[in-house]
């Protein structure tokens, strides 16, 4: 890997080539800064897919040849396969690959890493999370302008090497992503707010009206573009979605938790009449809704 | 007013000129039905710039003038004026005027209708309930095709003339949209589950944020676009929302109440760590928004 302003890519691995690494992959190729792109995922029908939309280079089929001079090792599998793969990958890593992945949660990933890895890989290590996606999944979903404007948290480890966290830093940066740095507990925290909950409460919504009809077709008839919205993300991957909740089991509970309270003093507003409560609760949730700008 | 397959309107008079009152008058006079529209309402600049953008024709400033030869009077208002302003309107309507509204419930409104009209009113009453609209409001949202290839919602009263109801059924179908009629108890049903409730949430949501962090933008900078969509309707109007909350209140306090237990059962889920009970949730609610077309 030659060392430049934006640094070159001469090999780069994706483990999972969907939405996310299909979409990084498009994104380097376009900002020219890799040559040869490596694929390696368990659904076979999606990497053929991959190969022939020319998001890949190659496919391979298992982690030892894939692994061979690769400068750049993108996790891009869903969160649950992670300590797995983590365990196969470990005996195969060279020493100056660098690897980042784009879990949506960070302290499991972390655990995983520091279990599985060894010392001279872990310093090459730099934990990411690209705030970017639709509800879709596979490489098909993949696009080249994703990341343009989102938001990455990465969250290094102490030991990792900062040469390698600038360099994952340039790599996103020639996604056209805005990155930022800070602790996994602290992402974790953040993100079950403002995304592990909204899609429990989202997921939860729709399999209410699936309970609470015979014929969920009668009610959808009469929702309007405000359900259609609040429910959008209702339509993610389920296997993505219990690995996230999982993954951040603790701090998603104690957000359910504070959530209901919240929900709660609601309801106590409405069972009370109480007008001008309601009306304060909107406007509050309001106002920080419009000073918002995404 | 002349009676053809679709009915010409003379005079329409509109309480209310907003969103959902402005963009009524634009369909209509796109569709050529409508003679002359007057516009009453209690936000003077909100009026001036419906008579300048030429959604209405005049602005009257009292119901005694405003109803004289009325044909048509739609009832646009926040829903929690309804009673208020059927006390004031009740002693200058004429018998032949049709009346019809755009709340989004319809009990409370039957109610009100039936506590302060006169019984040749009430036979020319259609209770109505566009499901159409943006979480913007006033008059510069109104838009003459807001009402295309959307639900109207009718909810005639046993008493309501049949020639009355066509009328009405006409001049929505004029604005493009698809029409069904229930029963008002129905209706608020549907509505409390498909949008009175996600509202709630929506809005709960944002006021948790609030009050989860002394700076909401600190969380924000790292909300994607799912939290976008999620929340959008979080930006509608407190006043109309504590309104519908209120006018629907019982059904919604069993909805959320009903939600509540949903969500505590996927969280007794998440609390035993089962994988193959949050992802079935998940799959169920995915597939019910996957096979909805909006």
């Amino acid at each position: 890997m030659k060392n430049h302003a934006t640094p070159h890519i001469d090999k780069l691995v994706i483990i999972g080539v969907g939405l996310i690494g299909g979409s990084f992959a498009l994104a380097l190729r376009q900002a020219g800064v890799v040559q040869h792109i490596t694929g390696i995922g368990r659904n076979l029908e999606n990497m053929q897919r991959a190969l022939e939309q020319g998001v890949i280079d190659e496919i391979a089929d298992n982690y030892a040849a894939a692994l061979i001079d690769a400068d750049l090792l993108f996790l891009a599998m869903p969160v649950g396969q992670t300590e797995l793969i983590m365990a196969q990958i470990a005996p195969h890593l060279e020493p100056d690959t660098i690897i980042t992945d784009a879990g949506s949660t960070k302290q499991d990933v972390i655990i995983s890493a520091l279990k599985h890895l060894p010392p001279q890989n872990i310093i090459n290590f730099v934990p990411g999370h690209p705030i970017a996606g639709t509800e879709q999944s596979g490489v098909t979903a993949a696009q080249a302008n994703l990341y343009k404007g989102k938001h990455v948290v990465l969250t290094p480890l102490e030991q990792t090497n900062p040469a390698t966290l600038e360099i994952v830093c340039q790599l996103w940066q020639a996604c056209g992503a805005k990155i930022s740095t800070m602790h996994a507990d602290e992402h974790d925290q953040i993100l079950a707010i403002t995304s592990h909950l909204p899609h429990v409460l989202a997921f939860t919504m729709m399999r209410y009206l699936h309970h609470s009809t015979n014929n969920p077709d009668s009610l959808l008839r009469f929702a309007g573009s405000g359900f259609r919205d609040f429910t959008r993300i209702a339509g993610s991957s389920p296997e993505m979605w219990r690995d996230i909740c999982l993954a951040n089991r603790e701090e998603l509970l104690k957000q359910m938790e504070a959530y209901n309270t919240e929900l709660k003093a609601v309801q106590t507003l409405l069972e009370q009449k109480d007008q001008e409560g309601l009306e304060q609760v909107f406007q509050q949730a309001r106002a920080i809704r419009q000073t918002w700008h995404n």
